[in-house]
């Protein structure tokens, strides 16, 4: 059997850069696309840094534009985190990767369309593109394996009390893919505020010595710095990677199947993921919800893949 | 000076079908598409029952399908009042136009994209497929002239004592539309109630003897039946088709300039188009909203067209 | 059979002062008390203009001071009508008239525990002490024969869009009362827009002589007059006496059974009262609401009160 | 310098009645009256609970009824854990101890407001009594000391994923009380449920061998016999109290001031304490929120208080 095909969704952003080292090199998947949204950045910002990441690692991947601002609300973007670029840290050589033509949501629905297989959607960044294309032609849901997102939290969010940032981003986004019946399952912030790469972390993985541990190194320095200034944390949370770690070896996450709802109604609320850990409300699952993570295979997994480069 | 390009997003549906027929044949206005939403019925009907109008009427304007259902929320249809196909009354030849391959959407920001000189758009239906092509592409809201929409109200709805349908339908897309930032006329059911095609319209519109009118009076003459068993009405209003005859001769409509804001957050008032008629708020008048017609006019612009085929 | 007994919840304020004059004299109603609420002016002032008014009328009926605030939200009032005082135009004597020492909604609940008949409420201010007292001993209920209300409306609002002022100043108290299961009446704007007190009304009043008559011309001078130089209208809406001259004689109103909801959800659409006129939703009729009003009755009513004392 | 004056409002309840047993003997605090309000059970199920507890304990403390229902929403009970009288479990002697006449709501404005000293306002119920209090007469703030609830979550909920029960239960009354300006602590959910009464607890606390720590044995059995049922657990998280041993003791509670918003806009997350844990809205902090508990320091204040029985 083949690997399993995904298309990756993301605005990077640091952990997103991460993620794609993650998903290009493996025995399990093939990363057959990787389409940009806004989010950390403008899709300016996120777009150029995709291409650059590719390009670092000599990724032959076309990279697709996507959506420029969430589908309903105004926008938001994360800037302190990720810096004036959205990708500050490492030095790129000048751009030659160039993004396809077409348009993201465009290229989700005919990649979709076109396959035999089904396909996994992973998404790192607020859900609009996937949004997009799910509305712009609905039959694709029957083409799409599973969702698996970097998102949501039951907790305590990370934009406001309710809600983390790629839900808030796009509520309306994410209420239509949390509804959409498809197999989702929920990476957020309750697990992936447990993986916080220490410095420790870093020196481990500069040892590696491959150009790409040496692009997650200048990543991860700077991404730490700014934790450090804004949060006054020592290491900080790399959320989207697990995603596609957990796509790897799905061993590295604990998930619960939980009903969950989007919360879109609400302004003090907005974007909240109403996850039933307790099962208080006896509605069905309609999601899988990542609650515990194993940080030791997680780290492996990224070790593992920044030595195949 | 040439004629004013538009484009005609509509859900047909008996009153947008009159609006097709307005739109294709007059003095002022260069039809030069026409793309489709589900609303009154599903999206297959909705475009099957443009092909057919097209068709009967001899017109080789392109027809596009788009969305199938609204930008977020579960989808609703309004069948009672235009019978199982959405356009029960006329015997239509079997049909050999047909839709373009292009997605409306796509259609749209395309059409704009290309043009040289700026396009109304006009929707008689949720306003989905615009609001798509905005997010797609947010830079064709430089090439729109002003967007003209048959929804809303500023007193009582007509799906909930909030919201009148084609809102009701697409909160969002209407929410997006609104907040554009682009000029937009607002025809609502504060006035094409008043546009109601009692018999005495149709006898007067059969008189006239085209194939135009005789579809309008096919049409009308279900549609009022409708009107009757549902709403104990003679005669129906005939929404749709006021946006067109505004474009013809503006003094069909008294509009004002009003501050509005659609309602998205509350399940109860869901789809209100909160249309600020006396300034209460102070807030900027992102809208003209229309406050009375001149039926007069009105009907004298539909027999116009009619005699035009 | 002897008179209606009833309690009136006012907020003078010119309207309040003119119900509570058609209250206390006819030949239908015994107003046994007067609570008064914060609304148009703060509650010190409105209670004061409710002394004030029973005074110079030789009232023997006692006025009860209510709530400062709404049950929820944060307080707002509406000066601008009233002037400064609430009730600016005529010239009181000293005030002798105290206030008595219970708490209005510990009245009300007293009123309605200790009487053997039931009791109609007419509320012409938010409607916080009503929903306070049923709140405080749910058996009142039992003891209230209907909820006559001066508030809402099914078109366009008076303070946004969507609400008119006194469901706007206590949207929690009005959803309370609305959900209570009591029969009750809406006397919103949409019939109190058409009672316009022009200066030939004022000047007709003015025949009568009476120290009533006398009274109600100084408060509708000053009325019209802020009306004029507010919204640039000629006669103000006298809208709260319609309440009691409905309860006076039921010909003065049309009204109709509906299904009312009032919005509390919403930031934007708070305090709408969602009146279902056309009965889309099917759903129980929990309210009549006023439709239509027979303006020369009314002012014929005003007069023949206006001459009794 | 005397004790601090205090009010407990509870509705029991198996954990508010170890909050009353704790409130009522210490070297702290001077309960001087029990208001009672529905919640785990209907009012007159917890004013019969708190009657009982006091009788059984030789408490010569008044008790009373308060509100029956929630200010505005309709009314929820939580019957499954606490058991159909609300304190299922204890067998009490017949009933002699009366509740006052005087309605809960009147109590504690009269009690405030004839207090020379600030009193402290501990409330292990829906907020219902003390938000209409506030309301009845707002000069009562000027005489609160503080407020400390037993309520809320800034993780998961326990009867929504959004909401903890006491606030779900009347979210309009908590929304009144945290936006009241008055100092205001909430032990919520993210420590309550750390206060686990395992079997070891409930054998320890039997060795006293007073009348009281009898009672609590018979209380606790029972409370854990239903958590288990309902949830699994070997031991239920003992709410309540924790307010009480925080007053006696403050370093019980690890508490972190914080700005905090009650959600009563949303259907879905209606109820929601929308804590700031990370400050990142950098909003005022208007509260005290508890993050952790001493728990070992818990169960010393509640064996030191069974003894003093």
């Amino acid at each position: 059997m083949g690997k399993q095909k995904m298309i990756l969704d993301c605005d990077p952003g640091h952990d997103d850069a991460v993620a794609i080292l993650l998903a290009a090199k493996n025995d399990v998947l093939e990363l057959i696309g990787i389409t940009v949204v806004a989010g950390n950045q403008t899709i300016d910002n996120t777009v150029r840094n995709a291409l650059n990441v590719c390009q670092a690692l000599e990724l032959e991947i076309p990279v697709y534009a996507g959506c420029g601002g969430p589908m309903v609300r105004e926008q938001v973007v994360a800037g302190d985190i990720h810096g004036e670029s959205g990708l500050d840290g490492p030095v790129f050589e000048p751009l030659k990767k160039e993004r396809e033509e077409e348009h993201a949501v465009n290229y989700i629905v005919r990649a979709l369309m076109e396959s035999d297989e089904k396909i996994t959607i992973v998404t790192t960044g607020p859900m609009t593109n996937l949004a997009m294309a799910m509305r712009m032609e609905p039959k694709i849901k029957e083409k799409i394996k599973e969702i698996v997102l970097m998102g949501g939290c039951y907790q305590n969010g990370n934009v406001t009390p309710a809600a983390e940032f790629n839900i808030f981003a796009d509520g309306e986004a994410a209420y239509a893919c949390f509804n959409s019946g498809l197999p989702i399952t929920m990476v957020g912030l309750d697990v992936t505020r447990k993986a916080l790469c220490y410095p420790a972390i870093v020196d481990r993985m500069e040892k590696i010595g491959t150009k790409a541990s040496k692009l997650f190194v200048d990543l991860m320095r700077h991404f730490n710095k700014s934790q450090k200034e804004v949060f006054g944390w020592d290491g900080g949370p790399l959320h989207d990677p697990i995603t596609i770690a957990y796509l790897i070896d799905p061993t590295v996450l604990t998930v619960k199947p939980m009903h969950s709802e989007i919360e879109i109604r609400s302004e003090q609320s907005y974007g909240r993921t109403n996850c039933d850990f307790f099962d208080y409300q006896q509605k069905d699952h309609n999601s899988d919800i990542a609650i515990d993570i194993d940080t030791d295979k997680f780290w492996d997994i990224v070790e593992d893949a920044l030595k195949r480069y």
